[in-house]
Protein backbone atom coordinates (compact mmCIF):
# COMPACT_ATOMS: atom_id res chain seq x y z
CA UNK A 1 0.00 0.00 0.00
CA UNK A 2 2.82 2.34 0.77
CA UNK A 3 5.17 1.76 -2.40
CA UNK A 4 5.69 4.73 -4.76
CA UNK A 5 3.64 5.17 -7.67
CA UNK A 6 4.90 7.05 -10.87
CA UNK A 7 2.19 10.14 -11.47
CA UNK A 8 -0.66 9.10 -13.74
CA UNK A 9 0.35 10.81 -16.40
CA UNK A 10 3.87 12.65 -15.94
CA UNK A 11 3.34 15.55 -18.16
CA UNK A 12 -0.47 16.14 -17.44
CA UNK A 13 -1.54 19.32 -16.15
CA UNK A 14 -4.24 20.98 -14.70
CA UNK A 15 -4.96 24.37 -15.02
CA UNK A 16 -6.75 26.96 -12.94
CA UNK A 17 -7.58 29.76 -14.66
CA UNK A 18 -8.16 33.13 -12.44
CA UNK A 19 -9.06 31.00 -9.02
CA UNK A 20 -10.65 32.97 -6.81
CA UNK A 21 -10.28 31.42 -3.65
CA UNK A 22 -7.70 30.11 -1.85
CA UNK A 23 -9.22 27.28 -0.31
CA UNK A 24 -10.22 26.00 -3.55
CA UNK A 25 -6.54 25.74 -4.79
CA UNK A 26 -5.63 24.13 -2.08
CA UNK A 27 -8.71 21.29 -1.78
CA UNK A 28 -7.46 20.93 -5.89
CA UNK A 29 -4.33 20.03 -4.80
CA UNK A 30 -5.17 17.03 -2.60
CA UNK A 31 -7.50 16.53 -5.32
CA UNK A 32 -4.55 16.29 -7.91
CA UNK A 33 -2.51 13.99 -5.50
CA UNK A 34 -5.22 11.28 -4.64
CA UNK A 35 -4.70 10.90 -8.02
CA UNK A 36 -1.03 11.12 -8.40
CA UNK A 37 -1.65 14.25 -10.67
CA UNK A 38 1.68 16.06 -10.65
CA UNK A 39 1.18 19.32 -12.42
CA UNK A 40 -0.81 22.51 -11.02
CA UNK A 41 -0.44 25.15 -12.80
CA UNK A 42 -2.05 28.84 -11.93
CA UNK A 43 -3.24 31.33 -14.39
CA UNK A 44 -3.21 35.19 -13.18
CA UNK A 45 -4.43 33.66 -9.72
CA UNK A 46 -7.06 35.88 -7.63
CA UNK A 47 -5.05 34.26 -4.28
CA UNK A 48 -2.76 33.49 -2.29
CA UNK A 49 -2.14 29.44 -3.13
CA UNK A 50 0.69 29.77 -0.45
CA UNK A 51 -1.70 30.53 2.41
CA UNK A 52 -2.25 28.87 5.63
CA UNK A 53 -5.84 27.88 4.48
CA UNK A 54 -4.88 26.48 0.83
CA UNK A 55 -2.44 24.41 3.30
CA UNK A 56 -5.10 23.15 5.46
CA UNK A 57 -7.14 22.40 2.70
CA UNK A 58 -4.54 20.57 0.74
CA UNK A 59 -4.07 17.66 3.42
CA UNK A 60 -0.88 17.62 3.18
CA UNK A 61 -0.45 18.07 -0.88
CA UNK A 62 1.52 21.43 0.00
CA UNK A 63 4.26 20.27 -2.17
CA UNK A 64 1.67 20.50 -5.20
CA UNK A 65 1.06 23.84 -3.94
CA UNK A 66 4.80 24.77 -3.17
CA UNK A 67 5.89 23.60 -6.93
CA UNK A 68 2.23 25.37 -8.71
CA UNK A 69 3.42 26.79 -11.96
CA UNK A 70 2.16 30.45 -11.92
CA UNK A 71 1.87 32.49 -15.26
CA UNK A 72 0.38 35.65 -15.57
CA UNK A 73 -1.57 34.85 -18.84
CA UNK A 74 -3.09 31.98 -20.44
CA UNK A 75 -1.17 31.81 -23.22
CA UNK A 76 1.88 31.92 -21.83
CA UNK A 77 0.69 28.96 -19.75
CA UNK A 78 -0.45 27.34 -22.27
CA UNK A 79 2.33 27.65 -24.65
CA UNK A 80 3.61 23.94 -24.45
CA UNK A 81 0.96 21.96 -24.29
CA UNK A 82 -0.37 19.42 -26.88
CA UNK A 83 -3.86 18.79 -26.19
CA UNK A 84 -6.07 21.52 -24.13
CA UNK A 85 -9.09 20.21 -22.60
CA UNK A 86 -11.26 23.37 -21.68
CA UNK A 87 -14.26 22.43 -18.95
CA UNK A 88 -17.27 24.57 -19.55
CA UNK A 89 -20.50 24.36 -18.34
CA UNK A 90 -21.80 26.68 -21.22
CA UNK A 91 -23.16 23.84 -23.45
CA UNK A 92 -24.42 26.28 -26.13
CA UNK A 93 -25.06 26.02 -29.73
CA UNK A 94 -21.31 27.12 -30.61
CA UNK A 95 -19.81 24.28 -28.10
CA UNK A 96 -20.60 21.21 -29.96
CA UNK A 97 -19.65 18.70 -29.57
CA UNK A 98 -18.84 18.49 -26.10
CA UNK A 99 -17.35 15.88 -24.48
CA UNK A 100 -17.93 13.74 -21.47
CA UNK A 101 -15.13 13.40 -18.72
CA UNK A 102 -14.66 9.94 -19.89
CA UNK A 103 -14.21 11.09 -23.37
CA UNK A 104 -11.65 13.57 -22.82
CA UNK A 105 -9.74 11.49 -20.51
CA UNK A 106 -9.82 8.36 -23.85
CA UNK A 107 -9.33 11.81 -25.90
CA UNK A 108 -6.19 12.19 -23.83
CA UNK A 109 -4.93 8.74 -22.90
CA UNK A 110 -5.12 8.90 -27.14
CA UNK A 111 -2.31 11.64 -27.34
CA UNK A 112 0.10 9.17 -25.37
CA UNK A 113 1.92 9.33 -22.18
CA UNK A 114 4.64 11.29 -21.68
CA UNK A 115 3.05 14.23 -24.20
CA UNK A 116 2.05 17.42 -22.10
CA UNK A 117 -1.80 17.74 -21.85
CA UNK A 118 -3.64 20.43 -20.07
CA UNK A 119 -7.09 20.18 -18.30
CA UNK A 120 -8.49 23.81 -17.74
CA UNK A 121 -11.12 25.33 -15.24
CA UNK A 122 -11.90 28.57 -15.65
CA UNK A 123 -13.00 31.19 -12.32
CA UNK A 124 -14.81 29.47 -9.79
CA UNK A 125 -18.50 31.63 -10.54
CA UNK A 126 -18.11 32.04 -14.63
CA UNK A 127 -16.47 29.81 -15.50
CA UNK A 128 -14.07 29.99 -18.79
CA UNK A 129 -14.47 32.97 -20.67
CA UNK A 130 -15.70 32.42 -24.41
CA UNK A 131 -11.86 34.02 -24.99
CA UNK A 132 -10.16 31.67 -22.99
CA UNK A 133 -12.36 28.36 -23.97
CA UNK A 134 -10.56 29.32 -27.56
CA UNK A 135 -7.37 27.68 -26.59
CA UNK A 136 -9.22 24.51 -26.01
CA UNK A 137 -8.37 21.95 -28.60
CA UNK A 138 -11.44 19.80 -27.18
CA UNK A 139 -14.68 20.84 -24.57
CA UNK A 140 -15.70 19.13 -22.16
CA UNK A 141 -18.79 19.47 -19.62
CA UNK A 142 -20.14 17.17 -16.54
CA UNK A 143 -23.55 16.29 -17.28
CA UNK A 144 -25.59 17.18 -14.31
CA UNK A 145 -28.88 18.40 -13.05
CA UNK A 146 -29.77 21.61 -15.57
CA UNK A 147 -31.54 22.89 -12.66
CA UNK A 148 -28.60 22.98 -10.11
CA UNK A 149 -25.65 22.79 -12.51
CA UNK A 150 -22.82 24.98 -10.49
CA UNK A 151 -20.17 22.18 -9.46
CA UNK A 152 -17.48 22.93 -6.76
CA UNK A 153 -14.02 23.54 -8.27
CA UNK A 154 -12.27 20.51 -6.63
CA UNK A 155 -15.12 17.94 -6.92
CA UNK A 156 -14.99 18.74 -10.88
CA UNK A 157 -11.18 18.32 -10.93
CA UNK A 158 -11.23 15.33 -8.82
CA UNK A 159 -13.73 13.90 -11.19
CA UNK A 160 -11.51 14.31 -14.61
CA UNK A 161 -8.63 12.78 -12.39
CA UNK A 162 -10.96 10.01 -11.52
CA UNK A 163 -11.47 9.57 -15.39
CA UNK A 164 -7.64 9.83 -16.03
CA UNK A 165 -6.45 7.29 -13.36
CA UNK A 166 -8.87 4.86 -15.34
CA UNK A 167 -6.66 4.96 -18.69
CA UNK A 168 -3.50 4.50 -16.60
CA UNK A 169 -4.42 2.45 -13.44
CA UNK A 170 -0.33 1.99 -12.83
CA UNK A 171 -1.10 5.19 -10.62
CA UNK A 172 -3.18 4.37 -8.54
CA UNK A 173 -3.65 1.59 -6.18
CA UNK A 174 -5.45 -1.78 -7.34
CA UNK A 175 -9.07 -2.81 -5.58
CA UNK A 176 -8.80 -6.25 -4.35
CA UNK A 177 -10.43 -8.81 -6.97
CA UNK A 178 -13.16 -11.39 -6.25
CA UNK A 179 -11.26 -15.01 -5.85
CA UNK A 180 -11.38 -17.24 -8.61
CA UNK A 181 -14.59 -18.68 -8.70
CA UNK A 182 -14.51 -22.76 -7.86
CA UNK A 183 -14.77 -25.29 -10.62
CA UNK A 184 -17.75 -27.78 -11.46
CA UNK A 185 -16.22 -29.98 -9.73
CA UNK A 186 -16.31 -28.59 -6.43
CA UNK A 187 -19.53 -26.62 -6.77
CA UNK A 188 -21.52 -30.56 -8.07
CA UNK A 189 -19.55 -32.05 -4.92
CA UNK A 190 -20.97 -29.10 -2.67
CA UNK A 191 -24.55 -29.28 -3.72
CA UNK A 192 -24.67 -33.46 -3.71
CA UNK A 193 -23.18 -32.82 -0.56
CA UNK A 194 -25.77 -30.58 0.54
CA UNK A 195 -28.88 -33.12 -1.48
CA UNK A 196 -27.41 -35.91 0.84
CA UNK A 197 -27.33 -33.66 4.28
CA UNK A 198 -30.39 -32.17 4.27
CA UNK A 199 -32.64 -35.40 2.56
CA UNK A 200 -31.12 -37.19 5.12
CA UNK A 201 -32.69 -35.01 8.41
CA UNK A 202 -35.77 -34.44 6.58
CA UNK A 203 -35.41 -30.56 5.01
CA UNK A 204 -35.30 -31.53 1.78
CA UNK A 205 -38.32 -33.64 0.32
CA UNK A 206 -36.46 -36.99 -0.84
CA UNK A 207 -38.99 -37.77 -3.64
CA UNK A 208 -38.09 -33.94 -5.34
CA UNK A 209 -35.08 -33.30 -3.40
CA UNK A 210 -33.59 -31.08 -6.41
CA UNK A 211 -36.89 -28.16 -5.56
CA UNK A 212 -35.67 -26.32 -3.08
CA UNK A 213 -31.95 -27.34 -4.46
CA UNK A 214 -32.83 -25.56 -7.09
CA UNK A 215 -32.77 -22.24 -5.04
CA UNK A 216 -29.69 -22.87 -3.34
CA UNK A 217 -28.01 -23.06 -7.28
CA UNK A 218 -29.57 -20.14 -8.21
CA UNK A 219 -28.06 -18.09 -5.52
CA UNK A 220 -25.15 -19.08 -4.96
CA UNK A 221 -24.79 -19.63 -8.77
CA UNK A 222 -25.82 -15.41 -9.17
CA UNK A 223 -22.93 -14.42 -6.37
CA UNK A 224 -20.53 -16.71 -7.98
CA UNK A 225 -18.84 -18.65 -5.16
CA UNK A 226 -15.12 -19.24 -4.80
CA UNK A 227 -13.46 -22.51 -4.01
CA UNK A 228 -13.10 -21.33 -0.29
CA UNK A 229 -16.77 -20.22 0.09
CA UNK A 230 -17.44 -23.85 -1.28
CA UNK A 231 -15.59 -25.45 1.68
CA UNK A 232 -17.45 -22.71 3.81
CA UNK A 233 -20.80 -24.38 2.82
CA UNK A 234 -19.43 -27.75 2.93
CA UNK A 235 -18.26 -27.37 6.31
CA UNK A 236 -21.15 -26.45 7.50
CA UNK A 237 -23.25 -29.51 6.06
CA UNK A 238 -20.24 -31.61 7.65
CA UNK A 239 -21.26 -29.67 11.34
CA UNK A 240 -25.16 -31.36 10.49
CA UNK A 241 -23.68 -34.62 9.77
CA UNK A 242 -21.61 -34.75 12.86
CA UNK A 243 -24.45 -33.66 15.07
CA UNK A 244 -26.76 -36.10 13.61
CA UNK A 245 -24.40 -39.16 13.98
CA UNK A 246 -24.63 -38.83 17.91
CA UNK B 1 -32.15 23.82 -20.14
CA UNK B 2 -34.07 25.00 -17.11
CA UNK B 3 -36.80 21.72 -17.29
CA UNK B 4 -37.19 19.94 -13.90
CA UNK B 5 -35.65 16.80 -14.45
CA UNK B 6 -36.71 13.66 -12.20
CA UNK B 7 -34.82 12.36 -9.56
CA UNK B 8 -31.95 10.10 -10.57
CA UNK B 9 -32.96 7.22 -8.49
CA UNK B 10 -36.15 8.30 -6.75
CA UNK B 11 -34.90 6.08 -4.03
CA UNK B 12 -31.29 6.31 -4.41
CA UNK B 13 -29.72 7.52 -0.79
CA UNK B 14 -26.93 9.00 0.42
CA UNK B 15 -26.42 7.91 3.85
CA UNK B 16 -23.61 9.61 5.94
CA UNK B 17 -22.36 8.21 9.47
CA UNK B 18 -21.59 10.17 11.57
CA UNK B 19 -20.24 13.03 9.64
CA UNK B 20 -18.56 15.02 12.07
CA UNK B 21 -18.45 18.80 9.93
CA UNK B 22 -20.95 20.98 8.88
CA UNK B 23 -20.03 22.02 5.91
CA UNK B 24 -19.25 18.57 4.72
CA UNK B 25 -22.39 17.65 5.06
CA UNK B 26 -23.42 21.23 2.94
CA UNK B 27 -20.94 20.62 0.69
CA UNK B 28 -22.55 16.65 -0.11
CA UNK B 29 -25.73 18.14 -0.01
CA UNK B 30 -24.93 20.47 -3.49
CA UNK B 31 -22.83 17.35 -4.94
CA UNK B 32 -26.26 15.48 -4.76
CA UNK B 33 -28.67 17.80 -6.12
CA UNK B 34 -25.84 18.17 -8.74
CA UNK B 35 -26.87 14.99 -9.95
CA UNK B 36 -30.78 14.64 -8.73
CA UNK B 37 -29.97 12.33 -6.29
CA UNK B 38 -33.00 13.18 -3.83
CA UNK B 39 -32.47 11.58 -0.25
CA UNK B 40 -30.01 12.55 2.01
CA UNK B 41 -29.65 10.67 5.16
CA UNK B 42 -27.18 11.18 8.28
CA UNK B 43 -26.51 8.62 10.79
CA UNK B 44 -25.56 10.10 14.45
CA UNK B 45 -24.13 13.09 12.93
CA UNK B 46 -21.93 14.87 15.21
CA UNK B 47 -22.71 18.60 13.66
CA UNK B 48 -25.91 20.55 13.08
CA UNK B 49 -26.31 19.93 8.94
CA UNK B 50 -28.59 23.09 9.27
CA UNK B 51 -26.18 25.26 10.41
CA UNK B 52 -25.45 28.66 8.46
CA UNK B 53 -22.39 26.94 7.75
CA UNK B 54 -24.09 23.72 6.01
CA UNK B 55 -26.31 25.90 4.13
CA UNK B 56 -23.59 28.32 3.01
CA UNK B 57 -22.04 25.31 0.84
CA UNK B 58 -24.33 23.59 0.00
CA UNK B 59 -24.94 26.28 -2.65
CA UNK B 60 -28.77 26.46 -2.67
CA UNK B 61 -28.96 22.71 -1.92
CA UNK B 62 -30.76 23.99 1.44
CA UNK B 63 -33.83 21.85 0.73
CA UNK B 64 -32.27 18.44 0.36
CA UNK B 65 -30.92 19.49 4.10
CA UNK B 66 -33.88 20.14 5.20
CA UNK B 67 -35.38 17.07 4.31
CA UNK B 68 -32.33 15.09 5.44
CA UNK B 69 -33.29 11.79 6.85
CA UNK B 70 -31.95 11.86 10.77
CA UNK B 71 -31.47 8.35 12.56
CA UNK B 72 -30.01 7.72 15.64
CA UNK B 73 -28.38 4.17 14.84
CA UNK B 74 -27.45 2.64 11.48
CA UNK B 75 -29.81 -0.59 11.97
CA UNK B 76 -33.05 1.57 11.77
CA UNK B 77 -31.01 3.73 9.06
CA UNK B 78 -30.83 1.05 6.60
CA UNK B 79 -33.74 -1.17 7.72
CA UNK B 80 -35.46 -0.53 4.20
CA UNK B 81 -33.00 -0.67 1.66
CA UNK B 82 -32.74 -3.98 -0.45
CA UNK B 83 -28.99 -2.98 -1.64
CA UNK B 84 -26.03 -1.18 0.73
CA UNK B 85 -23.19 0.07 -0.49
CA UNK B 86 -20.53 0.72 1.53
CA UNK B 87 -17.41 2.62 0.76
CA UNK B 88 -14.13 1.75 2.42
CA UNK B 89 -10.59 3.29 2.04
CA UNK B 90 -9.45 -0.16 3.92
CA UNK B 91 -9.23 -2.79 1.13
CA UNK B 92 -7.56 -5.26 3.53
CA UNK B 93 -7.45 -9.08 2.73
CA UNK B 94 -11.02 -10.00 3.84
CA UNK B 95 -13.10 -7.36 2.14
CA UNK B 96 -12.22 -9.06 -1.43
CA UNK B 97 -13.89 -8.29 -3.66
CA UNK B 98 -13.83 -4.83 -3.03
CA UNK B 99 -16.04 -2.58 -6.44
CA UNK B 100 -14.94 0.24 -8.56
CA UNK B 101 -17.70 3.07 -8.75
CA UNK B 102 -18.20 2.20 -12.07
CA UNK B 103 -18.90 -1.57 -10.83
CA UNK B 104 -21.24 -0.50 -7.73
CA UNK B 105 -23.35 1.83 -9.98
CA UNK B 106 -23.96 -0.77 -12.14
CA UNK B 107 -24.63 -3.15 -9.37
CA UNK B 108 -27.27 -0.43 -8.02
CA UNK B 109 -28.52 -0.06 -11.83
CA UNK B 110 -28.95 -3.91 -11.94
CA UNK B 111 -31.40 -3.41 -8.56
CA UNK B 112 -33.95 -1.72 -10.79
CA UNK B 113 -35.19 1.63 -10.44
CA UNK B 114 -37.75 2.73 -7.40
CA UNK B 115 -36.06 -0.27 -5.05
CA UNK B 116 -34.14 1.73 -2.35
CA UNK B 117 -30.07 1.74 -2.38
CA UNK B 118 -27.97 3.21 -0.23
CA UNK B 119 -24.28 4.49 -0.63
CA UNK B 120 -22.86 4.82 2.66
CA UNK B 121 -19.63 6.62 3.44
CA UNK B 122 -17.90 6.75 7.07
CA UNK B 123 -16.46 9.73 9.19
CA UNK B 124 -14.23 11.99 7.41
CA UNK B 125 -11.42 10.57 9.95
CA UNK B 126 -12.24 7.17 9.88
CA UNK B 127 -14.66 5.67 7.22
CA UNK B 128 -17.02 3.07 7.84
CA UNK B 129 -15.70 1.03 10.65
CA UNK B 130 -15.95 -3.27 10.53
CA UNK B 131 -19.17 -3.71 12.52
CA UNK B 132 -20.77 -0.45 10.32
CA UNK B 133 -19.40 -2.26 7.20
CA UNK B 134 -21.47 -5.44 7.79
CA UNK B 135 -24.38 -3.59 6.41
CA UNK B 136 -22.92 -3.81 2.99
CA UNK B 137 -23.80 -6.16 0.40
CA UNK B 138 -21.13 -5.14 -1.82
CA UNK B 139 -17.94 -2.91 -0.55
CA UNK B 140 -16.76 0.15 -2.92
CA UNK B 141 -13.75 2.04 -2.91
CA UNK B 142 -12.28 4.69 -5.17
CA UNK B 143 -8.69 3.46 -6.68
CA UNK B 144 -6.57 6.61 -5.55
CA UNK B 145 -2.59 7.22 -4.82
CA UNK B 146 -1.79 4.58 -1.87
CA UNK B 147 0.77 7.37 -0.95
CA UNK B 148 -2.12 9.38 -0.30
CA UNK B 149 -5.62 7.70 -0.48
CA UNK B 150 -7.51 10.32 1.79
CA UNK B 151 -10.48 11.59 -0.03
CA UNK B 152 -12.51 14.68 1.17
CA UNK B 153 -16.22 13.28 1.72
CA UNK B 154 -18.09 15.31 -0.74
CA UNK B 155 -15.73 15.11 -3.57
CA UNK B 156 -16.16 11.11 -3.36
CA UNK B 157 -20.24 11.49 -2.85
CA UNK B 158 -19.39 13.52 -6.40
CA UNK B 159 -18.10 10.42 -8.13
CA UNK B 160 -20.07 8.20 -6.60
CA UNK B 161 -23.58 10.73 -8.02
CA UNK B 162 -21.37 10.92 -11.48
CA UNK B 163 -21.24 7.03 -12.40
CA UNK B 164 -25.26 6.67 -11.03
CA UNK B 165 -25.89 9.72 -13.40
CA UNK B 166 -24.21 7.68 -16.36
CA UNK B 167 -26.90 4.84 -15.62
CA UNK B 168 -29.44 7.57 -15.47
CA UNK B 169 -28.93 9.87 -18.41
CA UNK B 170 -32.77 11.13 -18.04
CA UNK B 171 -31.39 13.16 -15.05
CA UNK B 172 -29.32 15.17 -16.22
CA UNK B 173 -28.79 17.59 -18.94
CA UNK B 174 -27.01 15.60 -22.34
CA UNK B 175 -24.26 17.02 -24.02
CA UNK B 176 -24.77 18.70 -27.10
CA UNK B 177 -23.79 15.71 -29.72
CA UNK B 178 -21.58 16.15 -32.41
CA UNK B 179 -22.99 16.72 -35.46
CA UNK B 180 -23.75 13.82 -38.24
CA UNK B 181 -20.55 13.59 -40.44
CA UNK B 182 -20.81 14.83 -43.59
CA UNK B 183 -21.71 12.01 -46.35
CA UNK B 184 -19.18 10.55 -49.28
CA UNK B 185 -20.79 12.52 -51.79
CA UNK B 186 -19.92 15.46 -49.74
CA UNK B 187 -16.73 14.94 -48.47
CA UNK B 188 -15.17 14.16 -52.04
CA UNK B 189 -16.84 16.76 -53.74
CA UNK B 190 -15.23 18.81 -50.82
CA UNK B 191 -11.71 16.98 -51.49
CA UNK B 192 -12.36 17.42 -55.89
CA UNK B 193 -12.71 20.93 -55.39
CA UNK B 194 -9.48 21.51 -53.43
CA UNK B 195 -7.47 19.44 -55.82
CA UNK B 196 -8.76 21.61 -58.21
CA UNK B 197 -8.88 24.93 -56.77
CA UNK B 198 -5.34 24.52 -55.16
CA UNK B 199 -3.95 22.95 -58.44
CA UNK B 200 -5.25 25.87 -60.32
CA UNK B 201 -3.29 28.34 -58.29
CA UNK B 202 -0.17 26.32 -58.30
CA UNK B 203 -0.38 25.22 -54.55
CA UNK B 204 -0.73 21.66 -55.36
CA UNK B 205 1.61 19.97 -58.05
CA UNK B 206 -0.38 19.32 -61.15
CA UNK B 207 1.80 16.18 -61.65
CA UNK B 208 0.69 15.17 -58.38
CA UNK B 209 -1.84 16.79 -57.09
CA UNK B 210 -3.00 13.98 -54.33
CA UNK B 211 0.60 13.93 -52.28
CA UNK B 212 -0.50 17.31 -50.50
CA UNK B 213 -3.99 16.75 -50.35
CA UNK B 214 -3.23 13.08 -48.66
CA UNK B 215 -2.48 15.03 -45.66
CA UNK B 216 -5.76 16.80 -45.83
CA UNK B 217 -7.53 13.93 -46.01
CA UNK B 218 -6.08 12.21 -43.13
CA UNK B 219 -6.08 15.53 -40.85
CA UNK B 220 -10.20 16.20 -41.55
CA UNK B 221 -10.77 12.28 -42.01
CA UNK B 222 -9.51 12.04 -38.01
CA UNK B 223 -11.58 15.23 -37.07
CA UNK B 224 -14.74 13.79 -39.03
CA UNK B 225 -16.00 16.60 -40.50
CA UNK B 226 -20.14 17.46 -40.62
CA UNK B 227 -21.80 19.03 -43.59
CA UNK B 228 -21.17 22.75 -42.50
CA UNK B 229 -17.90 22.05 -41.87
CA UNK B 230 -17.46 20.49 -45.30
CA UNK B 231 -19.47 23.73 -46.78
CA UNK B 232 -16.97 26.19 -45.05
CA UNK B 233 -14.01 24.81 -46.48
CA UNK B 234 -15.98 24.78 -49.60
CA UNK B 235 -16.31 28.48 -48.74
CA UNK B 236 -12.64 29.63 -49.02
CA UNK B 237 -11.90 27.52 -51.75
CA UNK B 238 -14.87 29.42 -53.57
CA UNK B 239 -13.01 32.44 -52.39
CA UNK B 240 -9.66 31.77 -53.49
CA UNK B 241 -11.53 30.67 -57.31
CA UNK B 242 -13.10 34.42 -56.99
CA UNK B 243 -9.62 36.26 -55.98
CA UNK B 244 -8.09 34.14 -58.79
CA UNK B 245 -10.29 35.45 -61.44
CA UNK B 246 -10.07 39.06 -61.07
Amino acid sequence: MSSRKPPVWPELAIVLVEPKLDLNVGAVARALKNFNIGRLVLVAPGCDHLSDKARALSCGADDLLEKAEVFADLESALAGFRLVVGTTARIGKYCSPVYTPAESAAKIAELGAGLPAAIMFGREDFGLSREQRRYSHILSSIPVNPDFSSLNLAQSVLLYGYEMSRHFPAAVASLPAAAAPADQAELQGMYSHLRQTLTRHGFLNPSNPDHLLEYLRRLFGRAGMSSREVRIIRGIMSLIDRLGDR
